[in-house]
């Protein structure tokens, strides 16, 4: 066994930061003993929230952040002003090797922002995409890219791809990923003018298993791992997603309050329904993965609560003990 | 009163043709005086469909076309090649002005196609978009564009908002129109470089109301009327959203049968959810149309039935009787 994998967790990022925060941190500590984690934060606060858990300075460190980065705030200039935020102080820890990875809850931006200018990419690799999982019928796919840089090039599109296939394989032990890309059709000369470029790359590519384009009304039946896409489509494809099945999920509540029998019948259809929709509901992995960079960075919903959180730090507990940093950084290095 | 409109229907596009096309003819011509319809196809089998339905030369004209064009063809060669076909021959007639509007549930890529091609754009105008109409929770919203065109420039996509919010105000009886651009968030300065350049064109344009840009999220909440995007976005929009939609109604059907109890509570609540999701399921429109020509042309959805066709024909009506085409010709010569 490797030694215990060194996470830094954002104390006072999300909706239901802190207390939610920590206690999926206490969650994970009494689970793995292959953890140690750092909070920062407001220390008084973090502490106070702690209230009684002890785990020893071993596995549980405080370190003191004052400042706050807030959801709405310009995240170019909040990571170069806010330099005694829980997030730039968390990243620094991953620059200067004193850990492995860094969970936060707070501002996306804020988090892509500080990946790409405090983390750093690895060698090779141009950018550094979010990709998280979306629930289908058959598991989870990889949406790769979701981040903040938009207009993606060809080039950017294929180390996506390879980067996409090795953390399903490695993560969710897939062999040998499927790979689709995101098109308006499955035919070859389909497409706007990046996919076309895009298209023959991948097909080229040794280093994955292409299976040519993917419309988006198949992207639910799970056909593929790891859907390529540019960060503009692939932001439309995550909200969107997220928006229909809520807005239908509403619906089905709003059958069931509609009269007393409706609402026997939702009674009786309950637990059932839950069991099938548990999939979509759970995020097993807690967060989506920045990936490419010279530690993991997960961003966390907005929402997390304490099961999420403690999720996402079985994910960096698992990030790093597959050394998926190192051997990301492998295969990036022949794009050098 | 106008005269009469008159409507082509190609009677040998989508999966249930001839039969549930023709059998929506037969019940539009039976509810509307105002129209008069030409059915393009093989004379005889549109013959023997018809049975002893009669409705005299001036309201239903059969005009022979032997070839069919099928879905998966290259769409500009079957355009170029089978002169002989119900879609070439049926727009043709909207160019020589025999007819005002054509509806086909056929090949989506050789409706684009000629309509572009055999149709004709409006002076002014440099792409007919395809604009489906989205169920949302307040009604419907225009999602433009959704066609083959893919990579726009800013300038088109105004037009789209302009055409968009024509065909709202008019057909759906919306004062004013909202106007949203997708994006990736809702602050000016997010956006690709698409969004970006065209978000100042269209808050200084005149002819629509802009309500800035509109996450994915938000799109099924109907916040806006008129959801202007390229195409290669609007088809992930509009392909997904069905896909997601099925994906859920899908879940909920499964839980209702997975046993006696859940079994009894799917029935309870059958017609209330029938009751909420009419919405979705209905089409209205019957189609969606193909905006900026010189006549209309709808696409309906390949798995039209009647009652869809019914609509189809129904909105040629609404449209010819409102003189949209001479609307929209009056606005958009201000871009020639």
């Amino acid at each position: 066994m490797r030694d215990r994998v060194r996470i830094v967790v954002d104390a006072m990022g999300g909706d239901h930061a802190p207390a939610e925060i920590i206690g999926g941190c206490v969650a994970a500590l009494r689970e793995s003993d292959r953890i140690s984690l750092i909070l920062t934060g407001r220390a008084e606060v973090i502490r106070r929230h702690l209230g009684n858990e002890s785990f020893g300075e071993d596995r549980l460190q405080i370190i003191d952040a004052r400042d706050v980065i807030e959801t709405g705030e310009p995240p170019v200039a909040a990571i170069r002003r806010k330099k005694d935020s829980s997030i730039v102080i968390g990243m620094k820890l991953i620059r200067d090797g004193q850990a492995d990875a860094f969970i936060s809850a707070g501002s996306t931006g804020a988090v892509l922002v500080g990946g790409q200018l405090l983390v750093g990419r690895l060698p090779g690799v141009a950018r550094a995409p979010l990709a998280p999982l979306l629930p289908t019928k058959k598991g989870f796919s990889l949406l790769i890219d979701c981040g903040a840089n938009v207009d993606a090039r060809p080039e950017h599109l294929v180390q996506f791809a390879k980067m996409g296939s090795l953390y399903m394989e490695q993560m969710l032990n897939i062999k040998q990923p499927k790979v689709g890309i995101v098109n308006v059709g499955v035919e070859e000369e389909k497409g706007n003018a990046l996919v076309k470029e895009t298209f023959p790359l991948l097909k080229a590519c040794p280093d994955i298993r292409f299976a040519g384009s993917i419309e988006a009304r198949e992207i639910p039946s799970g056909e593929v791992d790891v859907i390529v896409c540019e960060a503009f489509v692939g932001n439309v494809i995550l909200k969107l997603f997220e928006g229909v099945a809520l807005t239908m999920l509403g619906i089905v509540k709003k059958a069931i309050k509609s009269g007393v029998l409706s609402k026997i019948g939702g009674l009786l259809l309950k637990k059932p329904l839950k069991k099938e929709l548990k999939q979509y509901v759970d995020n097993d992995q807690g967060g989506a993965p920045m990936l490419g960079l010279r530690g993991l960075v997960i961003k966390a919903h907005g929402n997390s609560q304490a099961k999420d959180i403690r999720n996402a730090i079985m994910q960096c507990q698992r990030f790093h003990e597959t050394g998926l940093v190192e051997k990301m950084k492998e295969v990036m290095k022949e794009d050098i």
